[in-house]
């Protein structure tokens, strides 16, 4: 209600503030008897961790994870799967200057209105610090599609006006923004780094495809699949808009070039094309879900800035602290793992139903 | 969890099908002593209603809600208030012939794969006629939202490539189409009556805009106001895409160019430019909240189309029945009340936070 | 939120007051391709139905139930179910004399310091007639659970200090007072007549016990199986206690006379002794869950009484209206079916955790 | 879902397994600007603590809270509120030699049947242990009924056949057993002790009053106010049954005996008796809340017991460890909690109801 959780029988409960003592999150309903360690979960964690290269936030986090409940030998047992990590390089003092100044682009006014008070700190609660949770329980939340055959693909499109031109899963991990398309990666660091030296920052769009989704998941009315992905990306801070399949351009074709004809393939009822982007009537129909998520340059800038204090009165600010010149190599991770939770949700309902 | 719920304090739960007995809603949490009649949620029903002018469906529903339970001498009394619509124009007929068959772009497959079983007369629980529900709720909502002088204004903004040039509300119900522009509508309604021709469908782009929307509504990290509002507009069967303020577009922006600086104006604390679309960090800031669907051509076309049926056979079906060519005219007061019971909702919750 | 729901996988939501239009209730959940028809729901509300006998209330509601939405040539399409009740025999001019006035043991009072407004005919919302709905729900339920073969059996233990001497649950439906012991139901039945002629009222004891519920479920923590059966059965408003296996008289055995020994029978683990109650940690363990709730003596009575209006002001009233002076008989099925629902909940949950 | 949540607006979540790494809670929807430090959690994990007296456990654990998020230089900031408690004194060796047993009255078997798993040590999630993150929640939601002046005073009423036979609150916490009379609690006390002499355990009966509750928490139908408490109270592993006010006794009143006339006191509606223990129609009426709960005597004692292993083979055993002869004392601070945990929630469901 408060917002801190996510998902009906996968369920998650995060906590913790950019520079509070730790952040974490609760998982319950994860199913029994999946094996799970430690460093299944630090491996996501490392590719949303800060400082990771030249063109993220320096912030020193190891984002070391510890496992609190929930497995045992090796185990998840069906209890209530806690997730620690501990806050370390937590500069405070950076935040000393906008303790009554309401950052643009940023949530220090509408939290102070909304409760009346703020952890200035980083931007408290506000921070996109709280998506290593989400990240973390995306990785407990692969294990359950990963059982199903279910794989999550996400990557850098574009950033600015820069978009790949190829789809090259292979080369995702390989260069530093995350991109399927090494050429423009290139192009986009420079971009970013341009930025960087411009006291500026930069957005991008992420696009992300859902291979070998089995048909049925998702629920009708309000549950649609899309609705319920569209809740989760759009609960990342950063991102703008989403669309799915043809999405936006979808409202410029006639409905004969937009319906995907099924055919039988191979034994399989199957569609010919993919406008839908895998989801007929909020449910998944087999196909590729892909989705793309527009994302909003940072709005922490080392450039001047006008704004108010608490009191209304007029200053001027300059954000310290470290911060990323263009967020979407670290939110590539996030994506995933917020898709992750939602399938692992719906996996679990489908069940629910069909055994 | 099945889906035909939304909300959390305000909250709605439909029913019905397209050519059943009756569709209905219960909304729980109505605040007491709010004056309501059945007139109130007649008139909204009636711009969603089919057959109200020549380019949509003309299927006769009047849709006459009757209010159930709830209200007592005129006034909301806290109680489960329950909405019914009985169905009048149920020609099933024209669907035994896609009883066993999968229309292309429909819920027909997904359907009988998550369920084993479906209601194929006129989509069922997947037909948009559900959306009758969402708007005698919205219309309940929308006195929650009066009391606090909140308004939710929704127009065509596009038809296929057809854009609105000017936006001025006055015009909006003067026009078929719903268009904010008269001179666009007219172009609009032309490419609709020949789409209608052309046995075929265009999708388009609905723009919603709420006014004097107070700070502090929507909630941190996964109840943002956005998420939420992408939720509940994602939920709408017809809808593909969904972006705030600037939204894909502020992907090309810079940091410094999207941030909206704040400043004092007539002694209230505002943002001097909107690009973040009335909301910051996922909680209304007192601006304009603007957004932006995406529609997609209705499924429903009277051309040949190839499909497959249960059995895997290659089919070619017409679909019958009575279809729109374009849905946005119709889906303009489902946007409208998809955002009002979120705002309600958000509202209620906000009251418990600070009274 | 609001209280009009309950459960979580198998969710109903009623509404309707004793005096408005309609009672009804929405069924979110139920498993697809289930046989359902009107009957199957019929015969449960008969046996809750007023004027069923002459111990019971004369207002004459024949309780006819309309199948809405939800089911298909005869199955249930997993879809939201639901079904409406038409009040027939209102009559409202019996209560103008209570409008202002608060009767002992009545929510009038509490209902107007929540909502500052009541529906005051015949107790609107409070009045028990809502259970109507939960004895349609539960008939639902009931048709998961008979697919396991779990079968519920509740009777009327004990009327004021007149209790059954042996149980024998043939005759539970050959007696008014729905007790398992025909000679002590004479007495209750003149226990029950005589309340009548002193224009009071009397309580009892109902025993509620679930056969052949498999091992399972439940859920730890907050939502133990009992905790969850408690929250349902004191929802119903005339019960005040409940209390599981040997209960209260539990608390004066010792732990060596009270654990249940596990031995193995016929292949199968099984309890030598059940002062367990057929619950383990909050999970069903194979054994028969045994439950018995007490129920307070009707509110409504014939008597003068004395009590103050509105404005505080003595007054003297003469509660009008048709009543029970015992419930027990009509509650017995309403047990019956909040424990159905509460276990088809449990049982879709488990479904969802092991398959 | 999975049961490890509790609450609507104040919703806690807690996980944690008794010989795990932590326990821990996580608070949704503490109000802002509430004053709240470690020691206002410490002082009531100090009542609940093992090894706190002679009669209880010998487990050493200091259960030493630490406030990881969601307080701000003192103060509550509205963001979830983490503690978390670090288990000590894991003896879990002493448990070996249950690995594959089912002990009797526990939930070994009940676990290992819902989820093919369990992590035995100690009886891992089952265990009572967990009801130390109840009871840190609980002083958080005594917080906010301070506010308010609502006190809750919980008190072992009997022990075995050892009733209480005075109520005075100024000595609950004066002795080892929390009686509200000094003469009875000597008399349990040697109860207890000779229980443990025994290898055996005892049971009690554990009563609680709530003062200045004000009229209007709790909601109608499903979630009256008795039904949650009902559920909270029950969710707690060793409590067998619960009544309100007259409870069971009011099973052989009659209605003109158990109705409570309303008057006017001091300009303030009010009952003239209590025999509804301050709930109506699931309503508070502004009296005291009057519960008692049936305790169960604990399951585990150091006698030999006959039982079955996890094959069904035939074994004896004796439950090693450290455990409580009679958990009244104990568990009287998590009633306490429970209580507190129940009306903080619905304090903030009314004040969104009514401002």
């Amino acid at each position: 209600m408060a917002g801190n959780s996510f998902g009906q029988l996968f369920k998650i409960t995060t906590f913790g503030e950019s520079h509070g003592e730790a952040l974490g999150v609760v998982i319950d309903g994860v199913p029994p008897n999946l094996e799970l360690s430690q460093n299944d979960i630090q491996l996501d964690l490392d590719r949303r961790r800060p400082g990771q290269s030249k063109i993220t936030t320096q912030r020193k986090e190891a984002d070391q994870v510890e496992i609190l409940s929930g497995v045992f030998e090796g185990k998840t047992t069906g209890q209530a799967l806690a997730l620690l990590i501990r806050n370390e390089d937590q500069r405070s003092q950076d935040y000393s200057n906008i303790k009554d100044v309401f950052r643009p682009g940023h949530a220090d006014y509408t939290y102070q209105m909304k409760y009346g008070i703020r952890d200035y700190r980083g931007g408290g609660r506000a921070s996109g610090r709280e998506t290593a949770c989400r990240v973390a329980a995306g990785a407990v939340a692969k294990k359950i599609l990963d059982k199903e055959k279910i794989k999550i693909i996400a990557y850098t499109k574009a950033v600015a006006d820069i978009v790949a031109q190829t789809i090259d899963y292979s080369v995702i991990e390989k260069n530093l923004v995350r991109a399927p398309d090494l050429k423009a990666a290139e192009l986009m660091i420079q971009k970013i780094e341009q930025a960087r030296l411009d006291r500026d920052s930069v957005g991008g769009v992420i696009e992300a495809v859902v291979k070998n989704c089995p048909p049925g998941l998702g629920d009708p009315v309000f549950d649609k699949l899309n609705a319920r992905l569209a809740h989760a990306l759009l609960s990342i801070g950063t991102i703008r808009g989403i669309e799915f399949g043809d999405g936006f351009s979808a409202t410029k074709l006639k409905g004969s070039e937009h319906n995907d004809p099924f055919l039988k393939t191979d034994g399989k009822i199957r569609t010919k094309t993919n406008h839908a982007g895998g989801i007929l009537g909020g449910i998944s129909n087999g196909e590729d879900i892909i989705l793309r998520v527009g994302v909003k340059p940072p709005s922490s800038i080392a450039q001047n800035q006008q704004t108010v204090d608490i009191s209304g009165e007029d200053v001027s600010i300059q954000v310290k602290g470290r911060h990323d010149p263009c967020i979407c190599p670290r939110v590539v991770p996030v994506v995933e793992a917020m898709i992750a939770v939602t399938l692992a949700d719906c996996l679990l309902i489908q069940k629910s139903i069909r055994g």
